[in-house]
């Protein structure tokens, strides 16, 4: 392999044995997060099982995620199952296996896109996007991290150099740009990964990094992939908020935009926190 | 069995004969929607297989219910399974079958909570919440509707009586306020059904009604089940919003809160509609 067609760490990731029923995959150093791989390569890998599957029919319209236990380094399988296929949609079931054991299980929700009626309620967030942002390093990141280069606008912990001061926030609103390091062009491999790029809510509410992680999370797509493609490389905007934190959970809405102002993905997540 | 003995509608929804890891259930009339029962009922169905399972550990914190297919009238089976139990949480697998093939599946996040610093970020909407609403009634309403008392402050159909003019909407923001009808004592499995009272964001946003109907709703609760009994059977308030609408789908946010301004759940759905 020639150094022009070396795979991008994010494809390699990706990259599987086995067959389209039973694929087998690796970790990526690349994409390693504290217990595991990050959250956001987790979902690229149950979305790529269906979306690479030959029997796939239609577009990705919703994602669900869930992490039922640390899936670690090495080995893992994915089982990708079609519950049913209709006539203009396709719903699936996916899970993934470490040691024979479910680490993490998906439901995919494709439909075949019809031209309609369509409107963007929510505004673009044309001030903050107006920023540049301030680009995240140094090795107090997770390893993922420094698969991405985020900009962060506003609402990083305080650690990750974004001034915050040191006391507790009543918001835990955050803005960021963000594109795969080195880059990569954007597809909803790539997309689906980037919905899981914001810090927990609770480190930026609690002013400090404990243990949290999402245990579900679910990605719808307002965008189709000829229109994906186009985008090529360049950053997207990230937006996230919370809800609230509540007993050892918080939630999390986020919104991916392109810089041509298109919503690309709107992203729920709900992850336990230790304190 | 004596008339005060009788079962509420919803408890006789939600009655299942078989075994707890094959559940026989039948559709009520009570809250049938066009093509099969109304979507909440649905996710209370699905919530109740895993809830009232001898084996279910910890309380709800999320679900995620996919309408596969139209469920229609009559009986159906639902086949609850345990993908894993940790520690302190357990993740479920739910499908529901109607003549023997998928019409509906659920994943279901179960946790035993931690007492925990806890915080609101989002605000209880005050203005909203002091107007009491128009009661939603007549003919036009689907015969579910019929098993709520719906008190719309603002963002109904027009049709609905609820004055918005005949021009195109570009907010479909919504509020109301909404208990089980005849009065029932708030639970997770009725909370979970009203997660999905609120008309499709597309009626409003159109002012008119197309064939429309939800594919995948995600529910996270934050709220226990003491806090939840001590509500008794008094309203919630529910607002929902949309981000847009494209290609077919449109996507929806709400909240459900108590009078006493306690956030009980947030949830999202996807839902396609025709025109």
């Amino acid at each position: 392999m020639t150094g022009l067609n070396k795979l991008h760490p994010f494809d390699e990731a990706l990259t599987f044995s086995g067959n389209c029923d039973c694929l087998k995959g690796q970790t990526s150093a690349h994409y390693a997060n504290k217990i595991g791989p990050y959250g956001g390569m987790t979902a690229a890998v149950m979305q790529k099982a269906t979306f690479a599957h030959p029997d796939r029919e239609g577009e990705p319209v919703a994602l669900t995620v869930n992490f039922v236990a640390p899936i670690g380094e090495g080995d893992f399988e994915v089982l990708p199952r079609i519950v049913r296929t209709n006539r203009s949609t396709q719903h699936w079931w996916v899970e993934l296996l470490k040691e024979g054991k479910v680490a993490a299980t998906a439901t995919a929700f494709y439909a075949k896109r019809r031209e309609t009626w369509s409107s963007t309620e929510i505004k673009y967030p044309s001030a903050m996007a107006q920023q540049r942002g301030k680009r995240l390093s140094g090795k107090e990141l997770s390893l993922w991290m420094h698969s991405y280069d985020i900009r962060m606008i506003k609402g990083g912990p305080s650690s990750w150099g974004v001034a915050r001061g040191g006391a507790e926030e009543s918001n835990s609103e955050s803005f960021l740009w963000v594109r795969d390091e080195p880059n990569r062009a954007m597809d909803f491999l790539s997309l689906s990964a980037i919905c899981d790029a914001f810090a927990p809510r609770h480190f930026i509410l609690r002013n400090r990094i404990v243990p949290a992680g999402t245990v579900s999370m679910t990605n719808y797509y307002h965008v189709q992939e000829t229109e994906l493609a186009a985008l090529g490389d360049q950053f997207v905007l990230g937006h996230a908020r919370g809800n609230l934190s509540y007993n050892n959970y918080s939630d999390q809405m986020a919104e991916i935009w392109s810089a041509d102002r298109k919503l690309l993905a709107t992203s729920h997540q709900i992850a336990y926190f230790k304190e």
